[in-house]
């Protein structure tokens, strides 16, 4: 078993980079929170006797040898970067929880047949730059380099150029690495293991994602000398739009959700009707269908809605993948741990999207969840116990050394 | 009869400072463009003999004497302040209208009984420090100095700090000035004068105005595993409040607007719920009752928006006058002025707010405008003609110098 209270200590000693307002953490990913965050990192599994290796997205890996050298590598990990009024656990329990199966073998002095190469992937929440689960996109295929060094986020600063300035472009090319298998242990982010008192949710599937960019144009004028019947009020249309996007979601209960968490209206004077609104929509469901009804129903609904106001809609898809079956395989490994160490679980469906989601294409994998309090995440209250994570750990240790083989 | 060439060059020579993207000005109160722009100003008004003073909310009075230097000077202005996406003319014509009354009495070397005072308002726009017309309200003794000094922008910068510096905190003390009467020319920022054809618009009225900045909060959390029945989320009520405040202004058609030109959601990330939304709805009516009932549905309706939604709500007033009728003397100056000069004149009731509105509760006031293209103002595209610069100066150096007795 793991060492929870080692665990713990490393949570709260990464935690207090890049702290938050509310006791959370802001260290949104290539800031330079992000660089002393990954620094802390490297250091801790460095003492551990890895070797570094990173490449052109700054996915940073750390390998711990196996007696096999030749034989393909268990990753293992997630991601440090956080949302701007994040929680201390959402990514780097993934992260550090992969350390502590390295520090808990090597204080046994136990090998491994496969090596574990421990991860971090950089840009998971996508909160600076959309879309999120960038790199471990790149690394799956689903996006190029080219493109992905080309997003920028709301000052101009793009990827590329942001990735340099914090020193953590790599050589290696990225994909290049052949996996035996991907497990990565996060926080529920929902509400039904606490609810259900679980220790632990076997994740299955996770549900796929639309982002939808809207930008919608209307013209700036006086909001006092300008008669009602002369306006084209882009935040008025952003409005109803947004009244829309819940009906949509509403409309398919249980099976999806749906809001917006992204908006600016221009020029964001007191006294102008704003003249453009850009907003970003957020559609989920575990079912393709739904996502792609509830896109087509918005697309034609917001359209309308422009036409009412006299407004010019542009809609740009800046995010999104399908919904994801994890490998049977290694779910089984997780479940069994689970069984095996006799922690109550449960099968889950991922409500938030996973680096794991798109590794998932390119190894086996499957992924590993401890509750959360209240379900909240992505808020700087998030919480989780100390038992929870060790709980989680110790399954995600538990998988990781069986297909690592001993 | 003034020189619509020079007034157009001088308003040409302002239009530099501050240089918007779309061939308007930003120069908005208190920044270095600002300073810049009053630099200028006060080297023209020099130049032509004028003797400055400066009171303590940055307020610029240019004095021309008088054959009586013990007669009650008339004052004429407006403001060299711009919104962030501003035209030229909105204020700047009136201020450069007064000078351009100054240069064509020296030119002509008449004197004027009462001295004659050209004035700069200071933060008239309301844009970067609500409420708008603050430092003629303070003359007006609407509000303390320290209030003003106190009220921050977005950045957290206060008025007080950022007049010191801009280097414009003048020794008098505001509002120890007593006017014979006040003069302001302004473009008229809305439709009717070009529709009608008019050259002159003689200000009978001005509707009156409520700024209410509501904070509406619920709880940030994510936008992919909150089940859609946990969810408070404050953008969702911004939106639905944002219907709201057009519709109870369609209701009083056509006696009413209502728009919401600033918003601000928390923490404005694609995957989280907006934890709080704060934002301005400005509603306007000639008829005080109007704006109260306004007033008091919104309140109403917002309370009950927000209670379904689960969100609290904050109604904090950050701006707000009367509606105004101009002084009956003043008034009929500017309409005979019209007449005598030949233009083509109608009563209006201005649709925006003006220092001149303010200063009427102090002295004798009235207001002359002028058309603008499309009535569109609060927009870089603000168009006017020099002709039409011409005749609203022409009309309001006429009652100036009635006023003022030659
Ligand atoms: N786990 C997580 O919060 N990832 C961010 C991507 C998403 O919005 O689902
Ligand atoms: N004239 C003008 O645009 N003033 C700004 C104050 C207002 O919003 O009416």
């Amino acid at each position: 078993r793991i060492n929870g209270d080692r665990l713990w200590d490393s949570l709260m000693e990464m935690a207090k980079i890049g702290p938050g307002i509310a006791g959370g953490n802001n260290r949104q990913t290539l800031t330079d929170e992000d660089a002393e965050g990954r620094a802390l990192f490297q250091k801790w599994c460095e003492a551990e006797g890895c070797t570094m290796g990173v490449d052109k997205a700054g996915n940073m890996f750390f390998r711990r040898e196996g007696t096999d050298p030749d034989a393909l590598p268990v990753y293992v990990g997630s991601h440090l970067d956080t949302q701007p009024t994040g929680g201390k656990y959402d990514g780097v329990l993934g992260v550090l929880g992969a350390l502590e199966i390295v520090r808990t073998l090597n204080e046994a002095g136990v090998k491994t047949k496969h090596p574990i190469v421990v991860v971090n992937w950089t840009n998971e929440e996508g909160t600076r730059f959309a879309p999120a689960m960038m790199a471990s996109g790149v690394f799956a295929g689903i996006h190029t380099l080219d493109w992905a060094y080309a997003r920028t986020d709301r000052e101009g600063k793009s990827f590329g150029d942001e990735l340099k300035r914090v020193g953590w472009v790599g050589d290696e090319e990225v994909g290049a690495r052949k996996m035996k298998a991907f497990f990565e242990l996060h926080i529920e982010q929902g509400p039904i293991l606490e609810a259900e008192g679980k220790d632990i949710g076997v994740v299955t599937h996770g549900q796929g994602l639309s982002w939808l960019q809207f930008t919608v144009t209307g013209k700036e004028s006086h909001t006092g000398s300008t008669p009602m019947p002369m306006r084209v009020n882009a935040g008025l249309g952003m409005a109803r739009i947004t009244q829309l996007v819940d009906e949509i979601a509403w409309s398919h209960k249980p099976d999806a959700v749906g809001a917006i968490g992204h908006c600016e209206i221009y020029p964001n004077s007191r006294n102008i009707i704003p003249g453009r609104a850009v907003f970003t929509v957020d559609f989920r469901s575990p079912n393709k269908a739904i996502i792609e009804d509830m896109e087509t129903r918005l697309k034609d609904g917001a359209q309308k809605i422009c036409d009412e106001i006299g407004l010019t809609l542009e809609v740009e898809k800046v995010g999104g993948f399908d919904p994801v079956e994890f490998d049977q395989g290694c779910v089984t490994m997780i479940r069994e741990a689970a069984e095996r160490l006799g922690y109550s679980h449960r099968n889950l469906v991922s409500g938030a999207g996973h680096d794991a989601c798109w590794i998932n294409r390119v190894a086996p994998t499957a992924m590993v969840m401890c509750p959360c309090v209240d379900g909240l995440s992505h808020n700087e209250a998030e919480e989780i116990s100390p038992e929870w994570a060790r709980a989680g750990t110790d399954v995600l240790f538990q998988a990781v050394v069986e297909a690592a083989e001993i």
